[in-house]
């Protein structure tokens, strides 16, 4: 027997909540402590339709299901009225290797573990008493990360950079019905990032947006934007200089990440052993140290929290009745 | 909208026939070609539990879709009275990258292609009048190479050799009654190997089975039963010594099947570009060149064949007014 869960039951049941952070805390632990086994992402590029696959798993130990998760970016989608993005997620038997259950969620599970990680990294990098947010494009993470944000900062002051300055004021319309903040949309990154406590950058940009002398004391920066080899939205001199650089996996970050542009220049070395997330959670010891420090994390989405929203989201639509069963 | 196609429909209507022959060989001649896309394969093991999990695609150029196939074999599980293994396909829009079908197959789709490759494998490299073929072990495979086989050759009697020869004996009677051959149930794989014209070897071994001492002129071996780093049917001096050595894809052979064993011996050099199934296919000249030769086809499973006999089974399935289609 297998269990279809469509889209809309999904959207029904699961939303950006407080109860989620335990959760994907929970499984970027798990990690770092080696209790997870996280292959390296399987990736196809379909370069004639400007679009990208990625499969990504892990089994976290102890569990009873693991999820295989497919999500999809095809950036042509937009000129015939349909999203970029696009996803399903599997749960399988750890003990049998069944599947168990079908998420249909069209990537929506993807776009919520990421947005509750960047909450994550700022919940232990950013100062506590930010004010001014910075948000780098206006897609859907530009949004969902400010909504996660929300629930463990409380900013008076979003600021807005998209390449496209129609779009920077369509999200403004959009998302200040729902957070209470005085929004301001810029016309450069420059005073963006000079203006900000906090940064998030959520571009798939190929080249950096973000220049290393306008970064300043006590800036934290999210960049969640980047995770494939061409992407970059970070000057990698940031990285090298900052005071603190986090990777939710250092294995994906050095490949697909910020890292890997510092790493390409030369800036760091190969051998050096960057903090993970899991580690400044799990400690509370390694994130930030003072008001001043610089700190950078730099996700690259894994496939834990994949597992953790996936057997998330099948426990909550089962209490709700939810989901079609087939044999 | 996604259509879900359940795997009783699925056997319903699409069994081992000679229509899928050219599909699956269009398949491995678009790989050969350079005309597909076929990342690495992910690979999640799960020790504890004797389990594993592959995920494989492929994108065939100037198709519309593509397979992402999941894939497990959890060896305890005939113990709890399971099948060891099981699966899932999903067709994904090459112009979109929508998720269009889910395959509730339970692996059968891949048992099948599986049994194909076998059969294209004989077409190819086998003598045109074999008549005595062995086959190592009696599980799926075992049973499923045979009858595709038929597809190709017609021998007149049928070796097995298993570790349990009670298995052997279950396998000739369950066999016996769909292939009107001579069956024989052997206490060796020497005598096996020794008295047939071709071989098949399919189990999960993780150390050789066939001798290179028993081998002679004129055998065909395919082996297919090595998909992993540790497993290993053959004895690396066959893959060293024999006349032609054809791999379904050399990238994946040299890690995961008989050839892995025959580099990290020193047998053969790292450098040697061997023959694959799609050129033999394709050119018609790079097969068997005399009655004498003695080839061996190193099959691994490739995700072209999976994107090939996801389509197929999914048109059989919508032309049968199959399927449910959820919005």
């Amino acid at each position: 027997m297998t269990t279809i869960v469509k889209e809309n039951e999904i959207k029904k049941c699961v939303n950006i909540s407080k109860d989620i952070i335990p959760i994907i805390e929970n499984a970027f632990v798990s990690l770092s402590k080696g209790e997870a086994i996280m292959p390296p992402i399987l990736r196809l590029d379909i370069h004639e339709n400007n679009g990208e696959v990625d499969v990504k798993t892990a089994y976290i130990k102890g569990l009873d299901s693991f999820a295989i998760k497919m999500s999809s970016g095809f950036y042509n989608n937009p000129s015939i009225g349909l999203p970029s993005t696009g996803g399903v997620m599997f749960l399988v038997s750890t003990k049998t290797g069944k599947l168990e259950t079908v998420l249909l969620d069209g990537g929506y599970l993807t776009d919520l573990r990421t947005a509750i990680a960047g909450a994550i990294a700022a919940k232990y990098l950013a100062n506590k008493n930010i004010k001014e947010v910075g948000i780098i494009g206006a897609g859907m993470q530009a949004k969902l990360q400010l909504i996660a944000l929300m629930l463990v900062r409380q900013p008076t002051t979003v600021r807005i950079w998209a390449r496209d300055f129609d779009k920077g004021e369509k999200y403004i319309k959009e998302v200040s019905s729902k957070i209470n903040c005085n929004f301001i949309n810029c016309k450069n990154p420059k005073e963006v990032t000079e203006k900000s406590d906090m940064l998030i950058t959520t571009t798939p940009s190929s080249a950096p947006l973000i220049q290393y002398e306008w970064i300043h004391k006590g800036l934290h920066i999210t960049a969640m934007g980047s995770d494939a080899e061409h992407k970059n939205e970070l000057d990698p001199r940031i990285i090298q200089n900052c005071d603190l650089y986090v990777a939710d996996r250092q294995s994906q970050t050095s490949i697909l990440g910020e890292l890997h542009h510092a790493l390409k220049a030369n800036l760091v070395s190969k051998d050096k052993k960057f903090t993970e997330l899991g580690d400044v959670i799990d400690t509370q010891t390694k994130g930030r140290k003072s008001e001043d420090q610089i700190t950078v994390c730099d996700l690259t989405g894994t496939g834990v929290q994949d597992t953790a929203i996936a057997r998330y989201a099948f426990e909550i639509a089962m209490k709700n009745n939810l989901g079609l069963q087939l044999d």
